[in-house]
């Protein structure tokens, strides 16, 4: 199955045996004080640099995330949204669940985009589903609920089908669907990366869509965490993730070296040539 | 499937749902000058340190070749041997095609070593697998045989059953058995990993045998080997690499990582205490 994302510049094709594709997930103030405080501020600067930045160290489409204590949403995120528009060419993923401050930025926003995202809620099923149809969105479904991330991979399966069923209905295609089987710690339960490679798997078997991957979150709590997340993301796009959120300039690399392994990197061009350009990148 | 090699004071046990076990490959003269000019010359220092550098990077068993040019491998496998046996405690696996040399070393050698290796070959066949059921070995098993390195997965995984089947045939019994699916540069060919990969898979439905794994070849000629190898390594134990041969200092993190992200290390202890004693290892 193939999705489409576009800017009003570039489409990106994301596919099963195509090479992997990155998701930028560094404009996103969880955790970072300058951003966070530049944003409040109406600072644009330093949301420019990061999306530049993420673009440069090889990111193919870029998760915009401007949620923070005593920010307000609605007036700011079509506000970050354009500026990353005008900034770089990729594509974006618009990543709010205030359906308000979503259909804002689908309204100004060129292109065909990701809403990140929809989850197995009642609410969020009915909210999101209808805007993500109305503006010809791809979006992406979370394998949670009203109950939490199930621990139990089919029940996270259960969630994945649920959230397809009810797009389905809203008449959004098939391939407008990506699913996030969600990582929790595995410093907290050594079963907890298994339980996700076995959801990421039946999805690929049963639903064959395009999966995502939030995959850092794997390794909380743990030391040297790229070693973890490195293993990780090789195993889960093997599973069936082709497009992770990821921090393009920490994990690039090890993700074409997967691609190269998956026999999805003709001639090893694309990791030679990534070689070669390694001054051009920010890590 | 369970196996077990031993030295005198020590039992190391590969199987699907233990640790992976590592291999250590490092004493082997080619490519390295002052172990092919130590060895020739009989001095053993150099031997030792390779083999307590091993051990010390996590090394759980290690291979032992002598084979270079102009080295009377009859005379010298069996006297390497035993200085490894008095430097370290792990068990050995030994690495020679010449029968004379490998029944002078099965002689000498305590507890229940590794053969590497038997290869499809009728020759290989006839010679080595009768000296491995008469020193109670384990023996690896090469998926290559008179037509060398099949392209095609399905046909190494062939050459798998007739090892298995000639080896019973000899009285050996299947637990005794490793196959190596055999890894060939991505480079020259950017389907070679995923037909190893295939192999593996294969192999482990169909025999269900612990599997080693030379997997540094896979990289041969391309930059920053180690990224690649990591994730060749992390795909190839998935898929059923129990034991791989590798070289511990290098790889050894990641391989811990792969274990900890497939639920083999019970509350990640075994990669925190990894990293705890960091600094006592060789990398």
């Amino acid at each position: 199955m193939e999705t489409t994302v576009s800017s009003v510049t570039q489409e990106v094709f994301i596919g099963d045996h195509r090479p992997t594709v990155l998701i930028g997930e560094r404009i996103n103030p969880t955790g970072k004080k300058r951003l966070s405080a530049a944003l409040k501020s109406g600072d644009m600067e330093i949301v420019r640099d990061v999306a530049l930045g993420q673009v440069a160290a090889g990111a193919d489409i870029l998760d915009v995330n401007v949620v923070a204590p005593g920010v307000d949403e609605v007036a700011l995120l079509p506000r970050v949204v354009k500026v990353v528009m005008e900034s770089v060419q990729v594509p974006l993923s618009i990543d709010i669940n205030n359906p308000k401050a979503l259909e804002e930025s689908l309204k100004i926003y060129q292109g065909k985009p990701i809403v990140n995202s929809v989850t197995g809620e009642e609410g969020s099923l009915n909210t999101i589903l209808p805007l993500v149809k109305e503006y010809g969105a791809v979006v992406i479904g979370l394998a949670i609920d009203e109950g939490g991330i199930p621990k139990d991979p089919e029940k996270r399966v259960d969630i994945a089908h649920k959230i397809m069923e009810r797009a389905e209905a809203f008449g959004i295609p098939r391939e407008d669907i990506i699913i996030d089987c969600l990582a929790l710690t595995v410093g907290a339960d050594d079963k907890a990366a298994l339980a996700t490679l076995e959801a990421i798997s039946k999805v690929k078997t049963e639903l064959g869509v395009n999966q995502t991957l939030g995959s850092s979150n794997i390794s909380f709590g743990l030391p040297d965490r790229h070693v973890i997340n490195h293993a990780f993301l090789a195993l889960a796009i093997e599973a069936g993730v082709t497009c992770p959120t990821v921090d393009a300039a920490k994990v690039r690399q090890a993700i074409l070296a997967t691609d190269l392994i998956l026999g999805r990197d003709r001639f090893a061009q694309r990791y030679i040539r990534d070689y070669s350009q390694r001054g051009k990148h920010s890590n």
